[in-house]
């Protein structure tokens, strides 16, 4: 086979940089090592920030979208049982719109198989070739099959644990890694979120998110070790805790636990985002901890430098972009975490914080929560900064 | 001797808790251990929030302020060599001034003789007597005499090791106390400041302060380890470092060093700052590292509400103020910790820290420098937070 743009991975990242190309003119072929029907049910978050919304309804996958997204003006912070509301619209215009990451995949596969797009499922890459050439090869196993693509790019949209990454030589990338002294339990719960909007809890029994996936269909998180077995705690153990670091600022409504599993918190950055005419975005590049709700975001970031680097390449032969790519990407990669870094210390107790550590971060709570400046700030982040 | 406040110490807190009662028709008796000299020439630094400079200006102590204080619109972050301004009257309406603290207590001194005051120089307290009744005694020694003073209420304004705070009973405060893995290793240098403003310089090397007390006085301050010597040090090898650690983004003036040593950074705050007729105000009830400088403006904000209480007393015969005393204040200690601790998590490099805080921190100073909503809360806490 021959293509432009070899993109493996059909993630947010692989599938909106797909649908972007496209729409310049430019060929490209998705490889996706699972089935279309396992993309479409892997279960992530999903919050998108406000021009992320804005992206998929200029590119046509809007539509489902604009009917089911949940629209948040904001969100609430709770502290010691009082609530705090964080009004992004008020404060810099813009919204956030909760809609499952797997609704966004199978939306953005959609759309791009009705414009002749080409997915190809179950095709799992093997191996890059001569990525340091300007005819880089991608070796897959399709249909049981060894097959090639030769082409003038590779993006690895294919995840921390792809094939893309460990394809640059030893040496080339630094890893930037940061665990965290916790994790989150979660669990899916068939009944109603206890408010409109999320609500990021600190308690002195540790953080709670309060999240949904639909207002019937709610996601709630504890803090918890790092290691915690999620099968030590029961259903209604899971919402007493829940209930307690709530610590009364709303009611809280108990269904149906549908799932319970911990997530890992974990901080990770690889530098450069690129190597030759291998180019990384997503989730194989970098990693945020869940508190600032930035994974599927940053990824439609990247992807979007990455469109307008080859279109300015193919259409105007001018490669200073695709040079600058990394760079431009990395930036914003770096606020991302530190905003999750700001959201995680603000929110979380530390195993090693001393009476005044946490007497100083209830005034940062406090301080957060009656600035205008500070609040801004937070919304500026959390709803989105504006492209480069 | 019979008084309606005793007043134990003479720097800002003390002098101007009687200059604001005095105006109220409340009297006061100031007692001071050291002498008038001592207090006058006691080396502390000297930045006035923009409101504390107005009430100086007000209470009638502000002419040589208005003349001598130099008014400063911002701060200056210098992060691996990048100067970045931050202009707090283009962002919050408010300036600073810096005066020196000894400059500010010679001229309340003056002014409170001026107006028949009292004060008591190398009068020590040396014991309180039924701070829970409603006739308290302040034992001192004074030219060679035992003496005592009754009174309706007792000011501890005499700092961290004064006697005031550990007359409350055992079992009454809650200390909370963080120490930093760190101190300032600082210099007075008959040479002029880089720039026209203080320069809180970021560098690998460890944070920098470029101050000044003059324009021909720089105050420059490195960070060091905090049991430092600073005997170790010549003075062209502070010179270099702090010249290192400015990064190119500005030149350093070399002068003769008049003065050398280290400051250790910590943080206390003790809770409650009353103990029945009893009220703490100033460094007796908490202390700040420098980096915020928010010494000084704490102690003026203290008494500021604590005259509030006061003339309620005395004039409206109310003491819900008083009762709320330390409630209200502690609200703006601990905003003023948590900026101060902001301000020193930004720019301090941490033993403990990994490869990933570093790039984390840089892209915060990043934020800070590029966002408005970001600097605007850095404006806000620097210039000073408006008073309850």
């Amino acid at each position: 086979m021959r293509t432009e743009v070899a993109i493996i991975g059909a993630g947010p990242a692989g599938l909106m940089l797909s649908l972007l190309l496209r729409r310049e003119g430019i060929s490209s072929v998705v490889l996706e090592s699972r089935s279309r029907a396992y993309v479409e049910q892997r279960v992530r978050a999903g919050l998108l920030e406000h021009w992320a919304r804005e992206l998929l309804i200029e590119i046509g996958a809007g539509e489902r979208l604009q009917r089911e997204g949940m629209v948040h003006d904001g969100i609430k912070l709770s502290s010691d049982g009082r609530l705090h509301h964080i009004d992004f619209r008020q404060l810099v215009g813009r919204i956030v719109t909760i809609y499952d990451q797997k609704e966004v995949v199978k939306d953005l596969i959609a759309l791009s198989l009705s414009q002749g797009g080409e997915i190809l499922f179950e095709a799992e890459a093997t191996g890059l070739e001569g990525i340091e050439s300007d005819r880089p090869v991608v070796h897959f196993q399709h249909g049981g099959e060894a097959r090639t693509i030769t082409c003038d790019f590779v993006a690895g949209c294919d995840g921390f644990h792809g094939i893309a990454r460990p394809s640059i030589p030893d040496g080339v990338l630094t890893v930037y890694d940061r665990g965290y002294p916790f994790g989150w339990l979660g669990i899916l719960s068939e009944s109603p979120p206890p408010a409109d909007e999320l609500i990021y809890a600190y308690h002195e029994r540790g953080f709670a998110l309060f999240s949904m996936r639909s207002p019937t269909l709610s996601r709630l998180y504890l803090q918890c070790a790092p290691d915690e077995d999620a099968e030590r705690w029961s259903d209604s153990q899971v919402f007493d805790e829940l209930e307690a670091r709530l610590g009364g600022s709303c009611a809280l409504a108990r269904g149906k636990v549908l799932q319970k599993s911990v997530t890992p918190m974990r901080s990770v950055v690889v530098e450069p985002m690129q190597h030759g005419r291998l180019f990384l975005a997503g989730d194989s590049a970098h990693i945020q901890p869940p508190t600032g709700a930035k994974g599927m975001n940053l990824a439609f970031a990247d992807v979007v430098y990455l469109s307008r680097a080859l279109t300015a390449h193919y259409r105007q032969n001018r490669d200073d972009a695709l040079a600058g790519y990394s760079r431009t990407c990395l930036d914003r990669v770096w606020k991302a975490q530190r905003f999750s870094w700001f959201m995680t210390q603000l929110l979380h107790r530390f195993p090693d914080e001393t009476a005044f550590d946490r007497r100083r971060q209830q005034a940062d709570i406090g301080y957060v929560a009656g600035s205008v400046a500070a609040a801004t700030a937070l919304a500026e982040n959390y709803s989105g900064l504006p492209l480069a």
